[in-house]
């Protein structure tokens, strides 16, 4: 039997690729959809090809889209990324890192390749718990995206079938989603989920993204295999 | 007092850009979003730009995607666009000019846009009576993109505003739409709505587009101004 393709949103962080691997061991044939949208941290497009590359996808593909046309963000100006900050603050407010409507584009690109390839199902790891703040992380965003997805598009119209964006990571603390991931074979030493990463492709350790990270694999009793420019003693 | 701040989706086109001329009367101050998104009428992003000039917007940003990674639409592949169709013909089903997920793209870069211009306003030009068939140019689309563009963003968490989806042409005949424009001022010699343009700028005269909106201007017993190579009979 053929199997059901699906577009699976790749950044080549630790719960992009986790998704991945999910998405995978659910038995789609899966379309990694990666972006270059003017991040300063352009060395994850690098992690995002090794992990499609390492993990099979059927087809990677880099869109290009610049959305440092609108600013509004340290992930995209010159806005400094927040280091060390204390773990009770990560998940209070939208932090600085936050791209405006950001998981509203990907998504958007990924349900356009989605109708070509006449593809039902969209992969997004996003994260209510650990998710550092972000509005379009919600599970109500995710549904009320599924419900205009499937208004948006031809399938809509004919009914021929129905979209489905996929959040499985939604529920999941970080070292829940680290297990999930090992369990499926993953190799966390090629993923990078750093803001602010050095140019060689180290993790700069401090900001929320290596902190959240750490603090999953130390809850497990492990150590992050990703390379870091430098650590600091992050709560279990 | 200080205008409100609308984002506005401009083609340069006789439906976005009469958009356009509403919102301005309207009171708010236009930020016109235009896209070169692989298509093969480039000429339009020349017509866009010349309406936006003349008709004073605050600021022109023309954003650099590119749809043709995916394919699947006569506008954005090398698929022949449809000429001198029938008039029954052109409402019904999705014509191979539809480009999959596009309004759900552009409209997501008008969220992200709006969101960092702290607008609440954003105005598209879709229209469900001579539309052509697109599914993304329904009400009820309209309605849960708006919806969900309210969770997608940090106003919609702080609940400090709401995001409107204006579509003012939705329920209006072409021939209204022009009406309208002309009322306020709208120089339509200078839209191109041509699906299939000459490099020159000339529409082809024969493709849905063309026949939708020359059929416009005859219901008002006019001739459309617009620059076209030939043009064929029309029913008004």
């Amino acid at each position: 039997m053929k199997k059901p393709k699906a577009v699976v949103l790749l950044s080549g962080g630790l719960d992009s690729t986790t998704t991945l691997a999910m998405a995978k061991a659910l038995g789609y044939e899966c379309h990694a959809l990666t972006f270059r949208y003017g991040q300063r941290h352009e060395v994850e497009l690098a992690a995002a090809q090794r992990v499609a590359t390492q993990m099979g996808v059927a087809e990677h593909v880099i869109a290009n889209i610049d959305l440092r046309i609108f600013g509004g963000s340290a992930l995209t100006s010159d806005v400094a990324v927040p280091k060390n900050r204390e773990m009770k603050d990560l998940g209070g407010g939208i932090p600085i890192t936050y791209v405006p409507a950001r998981n509203t584009v990907f998504l958007s690109f990924a349900l356009a390749w989605a109708e070509v390839l006449e593809a039902s199902d969209i992969f997004i790891g996003v994260n209510a718990l650990d998710y550092s703040g972000y509005p379009d992380c919600r599970p109500e965003y995710i549904e009320a995206y599924q419900k205009m997805a499937n208004l948006a598009t031809r399938v809509g119209v004919e009914g021929t079938c129905n979209f489905k964006i996929h959040a499985p990571l939604m529920q999941m603390t970080k070292a829940q989603i680290i297990e999930e991931g090992l369990r499926l074979g993953v190799d966390y030493s090629e993923t990078l989920s750093c803001y602010d990463p050095e140019a060689d492709g180290h993790a700069c350790g401090h900001c929320d993204a290596c902190l959240l990270r750490q603090r999953g694999f130390k809850h497990l009793g492990l150590e992050d295999p990703a390379p870091y420019q430098s650590r600091i003693e992050v709560p279990a």
